[in-house]
């Protein structure tokens, strides 16, 4: 998605090989037009999957699955990182590690919004390891719901994640994916048809 | 905000006397018609504000907050619940106590983006105690910047943190104002001119 990749260029700064910080725009300042320009780009990809529900995490990927969700006519359902007081019981659980954060959260979505005749989009920011779409995955799962795919905003190529999830045949489509951050540099793999 | 309303006495699931589940359209699972709707109410009642920044707290913040800066033209902040490891310095801090889940959150916000010639729109989904409000009301102030008021899409009218807000002469605006709980009923104060 070129609107993306260039305000990755404008606005994103490399930390390090490994962090691309987007927080001016993304995930923690979030530009609305950007945000409702990706939900269309989602929409258009993943038409004519018969999409019910858009599944995602707090908090980083409420914004993106919302728009989303809104261009599709679907509602978007975030997972929770702990259960909440008024989350009592009737809930699908896994586990996500969290390589960044070196810590494993439990993570949570109520029984009541994803069943047997869901057709679910799971979205997030960013896929790198893959460990928090797995947690998701899981829970589409278990609520026997058909899985469309996977939407990402920010695919970095060069870990592991996409290859994970793509070598199981799910697919994936990413926004603007990253094969390297070295010498401070964004470098975007070419933009490819899916999968 | 009688659509609002209507989904809180239709979806809306009365626990207790002092606690309402509107996780099926707000914080848990989105409803992104509804948000839209919100974002645009919010954007009508603080028009000619010169707004030129939202600001809420992860998670349940985000949805509305991003669909009013939406309606606004603006970009929406939200605060972290805890520093990031992509979130090294220069962050305005604020402490945050949850009554509900009782315990102390630090949120944060990076000096990046709130400074001294924003005008800010403090936003939340709830309104009880007010407590997460005044950690925004800090961040604000720590900034340097002016605070045009605060949207709020749900306040427990029965709670004092709309009390506290308005005795300090600051302008809340809340889409739906309950004044009782009781009885497993939601009863809502009438609908009343903005003050």
């Amino acid at each position: 998605m070129k609107q993306l990749q260039e305000k990755i260029l404008a606005d994103g700064k490399v930390l390090s090989d490994q962090v691309l910080k987007v927080d001016s725009f993304l995930n923690h300042q979030i530009d609305p037009v950007l945000m409702q320009a990706i939900g269309e780009e989602f929409a258009s990809r993943f038409s004519n999957e018969g999409i019910t529900k858009v599944l995602t995490l707090e908090s980083s990927g409420i914004a993106p699955a919302m728009m989303t969700g809104l261009s599709m006519g679907v509602t978007a359902v975030f997972a929770r990182k702990r259960k909440s007081l008024t989350l009592v019981d009737s809930l699908y659980t896994a586990n996500v590690h969290s390589f960044t954060k070196n810590e494993t959260n439990e993570i949570s979505v109520s029984k009541d919004f994803i069943g047997p005749n869901d057709v679910v989009l799971v979205m997030d920011d960013f896929l790198a390891n893959g460990q928090a779409a797995l947690g998701l995955l899981d829970i589409v799962e278990q609520a026997g719901a058909a899985l469309a795919g996977i939407g990402i905003v920010i695919e970095k190529g060069f870990q592991d994640g996409g290859k994970l999830l793509r070598n199981r045949g799910i697919r994936v489509e990413s926004l603007a994916r990253i094969s390297s951050l070295e010498n401070g540099t964004v470098k975007f793999l070419e933009e490819v048809a899916s999968r």
